[in-house]
């Protein structure tokens, strides 16, 4: 393709965008396609011959578009908000128009210098002291993973030099809440820890792990010999949003020799609004953090904010020096390389400074604090609705909730919010997801698109109480 | 940012992006700047009102582009081709545009068949069984990293799901050569094997393994009362583009019980040549591999395509089910979160998708073989030239050299090496990487940009020799 081929097919492809984001609405926000249906209109052999972009831009909307859930939807609020404002888009064009990879500082000055102011925006942004350093991972699952292999390589004095895992003769442990991200049990299996080194901590009422029972559990650990090497704090889970006490976390961790790694995937963003800071206060107490600009924050996918206290060690556990990645200037500079597990990297930075300079900070608070009263508006109404119940507080922007008809429990109920949830989605008018909470399904409303206004959230619990009402009337005849 | 300023936005950027790649000739194409003074240039604090794009786009041209190493250059010899053709940056922006997370197959259908289709077009491409399934990663680095995670649960029959590495009586142990590439050690020792755990295979005067020497330490190493766990054999290595015997290794392989991942991160590309397949012969034996569309092939950044003989024990060993994120469809569909780290994930495949329709397979074979063809001109070019030395096989497009001017060895010519490629590279004329190879400085030569034609290998030839030549008359006055 010529540039000035791609002059032609990339303002097409710009008002393309333009065009499904102006009609984004009109879309069945889930898309409406059987398992095999895109697969089975493309052909399984690749094109010996050049194609012409017509045929491939006619494909994208043939085959593809109705393959599409739509996350950018105003009435998409499934799993978490996963937000591309239109800046952070073009901030992502350059970065890809250019084609640099920094592995090193040398490979691309800009990729690893712009990537250091704009964490350390985001730091100040979020209310963290100077003693943080930034760096972007592609997402929370890597960036705990990494947190997870940090802490490992601490308790073992550097493990990894000598015999690795293997050779540590005390079996460690690592302490998280039922309620934490699955992508935490993933990390701790992948650095190796076994399904027995991972201790689940007991939670309270409103779904926060309990400190004193974290304390104890490691206590009783210690006695029967195991090393307690790493805890994982939640601020917002992903279930409920929960709020797990971060201080008093980290006063235990500090006193038992504990890694404190704090996933604040999702709600760290709501950090930018100081009336939010007391949900994770304490944070200076941990070693890690992770906070996803990708999620409700508003930088395309993917763009996972992890920050350390003590960046030699998260060099020391990373770095990597063989002979053709050394430099002339490697004493002077940060080699992001030695940051994460990857070798090349995009400039992901790009799309973070764009969306942020156009925006500005001012304008993120605002769109934050819309989603939350919308979430509380929501909660309101069905609290107030017979039959209704809001089953978990509503810190931030997720509301969990049940339709209960009378008589109705148990299975018969796990059925019924199942299946309305299911007609919700299924009408193509809104998209929200089931989660279990204490052993029975319920339903998130995750509110946060930045498209998503009062009206589309009105029109959602519209949706909601028509979609329980037909589903309370009749058995479930979608299927 | 509204659709509008964006359409408006959108054009001047991908004209921008157009004259940048028209131009790129004209830059020099190591950047030229200081560390620091990219981040000198931009403000500590985020801005709390918004900016205008205007101010925006001139501080990209003004601070961020004197700070990009230009990897899109025709004359970039550096590292490894990273190809970012204009097809695969327009996929990317649709990509982008979208904003669909494809966690699972419901959040996003699309994502994952459009994926599982042109992962298996390059399967064909390369010629590949049938018996091979394929997923996009984000890198290399990340591919070898799941590949010895599998080994390693493989090996202790999935001890993730007991006490994890720590309750292993036996110590594993993985095998590579000294010329693998440094994401293989670190792969070994994120996954938890220490680096006494990481034995180092002696290579053949073409610096690849020997699958006997490999055997010999096997065998050993299982009488010393280690477990045998996992080898990486390399087709391409980094420093050389070297050929570890992949037949010979899976016959090893097979009869010890090892694992083998074979990382073809560069020359994997090549591999749609039938006239390289022999390189990789025997690949069929491998239990997993990795080839980075993002590299030669020509997918721009990130597009690491990972196969695997037996995706069930990828899911196995990846797989996590929480409830929020089950879906009804869930038996029938492929969820992309259990092949790999990440949970959230960006719809990669589409760049792949445009890249190979845009040009066509035949284009990809005739860019491929030009770049060899380019590559076996400069070593002919050299091998003629007094003072020059070829020092490695090139079977591809990396050209290993030195310059030996009469009476220089030892510490002298390492400091005269490094001082005429450092010449070359401040020179803005031409970027290429220096390495060690048995124990002294070396130049590498990786021809491979899209935009590299003859004249500019010619080019080069001629910079290199001036440089050597200036470097030769005088003290290195450079620094
Ligand atoms: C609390 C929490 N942690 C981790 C994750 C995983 O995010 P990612 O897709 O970036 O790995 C999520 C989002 O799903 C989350 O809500
Ligand atoms: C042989 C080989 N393996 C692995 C890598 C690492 O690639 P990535 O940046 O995708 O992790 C490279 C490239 O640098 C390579 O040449």
């Amino acid at each position: 393709m010529t540039p000035d081929e791609f002059r032609r097919l990339g303002h097409r492809l710009v008002d393309w965008i333009a065009d499904y984001r102006e009609n984004i609405a009109s879309h069945p926000v889930m898309a409406q396609v059987a398992p095999g249906e895109v697969r089975s209109r493309l052909p399984a052999d690749p094109p010996e011959r050049p194609e012409s972009m017509e045929a491939v831009l006619a494909d994208l909307d043939r085959i593809v578009m109705p393959g599409i859930t739509h996350w950018q939807s105003p009435r998409f609020f499934g799993y978490f908000p996963a937000n591309a404002p239109l800046a952070g888009v073009l901030g992502d064009l350059v970065s890809t128009g250019l084609g640099v990879v920094g592995l090193s500082w040398q490979s691309g000055p800009a990729v690893t210098e712009v990537e250091e102011v704009t964490t350390d925006w985001v730091r100040r942004m979020v209310g963290l002291s100077g003693a943080w350093s930034g760096v972007i991972q592609d997402t929370a699952s890597t960036s705990t993973l990494v947190a997870l292999v940090c802490a490992r390589e601490r308790a073992t004095g550097y493990g990894m030099a000598r015999g690795g895992l293997q050779a540590e003769p005390k079996p460690l442990a690592v302490y998280a809440c039922a309620h934490s991200h699955s992508s935490v049990d993933k990390a701790a299996l992948l650095a190796g820890f076994g399904r027995e080194a991972i201790r689940l901590v007991p939670f309270d009422q409103a779904y926060a792990m309990r400190a004193d029972a974290l304390e104890a559990m490691v206590r009783e650990d210690e006695a029967r010999g195991l090393r307690p090497c790493a805890v994982v704090a939640t601020t917002g889970t992903t279930a409920t949003t929960a709020l797990d006490p971060v201080g008093a976390i980290a006063e235990v961790a500090r006193r038992r020799g504990l890694w404190l790694h704090v996933d604040a995937a999702m709600a760290g963003s709501a950090m930018i609004l100081p009336e939010c800071r007391w949900m994770w206060d304490g944070i200076e107490g941990a070693d890690s953090l992770v906070l996803n600009g990708h999620k409700w924050l508003g930088v395309p996918f993917d763009c996972s904010l992890y920050f350390v206290r003590d960046p030699e060690h998260l060099v020391r556990v990373m770095s990597t020096n063989p002979s053709f990645l050394q430099s002339a200037v490697d004493g002077q500079v940060k080699n992001l390389r030695d940051w994460g597990i990857p070798l090349g990297r995009r400039f992901r930075a790009l799309k973070l400074w764009f969306a942020i300079r156009e925006q500005g900070v001012e304008a993120l608070r605002e769109r934050l604090r819309r989603d939350m009263r919308n979430a509380r508006w929501l909660a309101e109404q069905a609290e107030a609705a017979p039959g209704w119940r809001v089953l978990a507080p509503v810190p931030l922007q997720t509301v969990c909730l049940r339709h209960e008809p009378p008589g109705l429990g148990g299975e018969a109920l796990d059925r019924h919010t199942l299946g309305w949830a299911e007609r919700v989605n299924r009408s193509g008018a809104a998209y929200l997801t089931p989660a279990a909470l204490d052993g029975r399904w319920m339903v998130r409303v995750s509110v946060g698109a930045e498209a998503t206004e009062r009206a589309d959230v009105a029109a959602l619990w519209g949706v909601m109480l028509e979609a329980a009402e037909v589903e309370s009337r009749g058995p479930r005849s979608i299927g």
